[in-house]
């Protein structure tokens, strides 16, 4: 038997990250390139513009969302993921494999 | 270009439950194996005892924590996972990962 296993420090800033509210479904959805706010708003059901608009302001904080500005007419604004955010990409292909799964078995 | 994607309903479902404040953690801890409430208490950083209790009441519910009571002198009550919630680990196996090395490459 190994030692038990604690949360160390940068699990603890991962998961405080990733697990929160919504966070998940705005990575998910980002991970097939750069989309209008809009967009991702409307690819996730019951998310509130509040909520979006704050997540999406966190993970840029946290070098996970790339906010990019077009200077077109009107202004093209879009987000879209760092490599450090696209690196998520196998955390968030896993709960979909996850979710998948036990959907199809049931509750 | 393939169509966008968009949150199904599986999907977001498990990113509910697993995007939810504590649970990656609580998740972590129990994937070595069946732990008592202290011991699970003890391997996450600041987590209050309200909301440890709460999401393994929640994590119960969703079919992934199993409570164990052995009728031992005093009671040994033991939380686990069940199948659904050891099928986790790809997930938080590579949450850990992108962690580990992202908080070497830094902020």
């Amino acid at each position: 038997m190994t030692e038990d296993r604690t949360v160390c420090e940068s699990f603890q800033r991962a998961a405080q990250l990733v697990g929160k509210r919504w966070m998940p479904q705005v990575v998910w959805v980002l991970l097939d390139g750069r989309r209008r706010y809009s967009a991702v708003r409307d690819a996730i059901p019951e998310i509130s513009d509040t909520l979006l608009s704050e997540r999406l302001r966190e993970l840029e904080e946290a070098g996970i969302v790339t906010r990019s500005v077009t200077p077109s007419t009107p202004v093209l604004i879009e987000y879209g993921l760092t490599e450090r955010g696209r690196d998520l990409a196998v955390v968030m292909d896993g709960l979909s494999t996850w979710a998948e799964r036990w959907a199809a078995i049931g509750a």
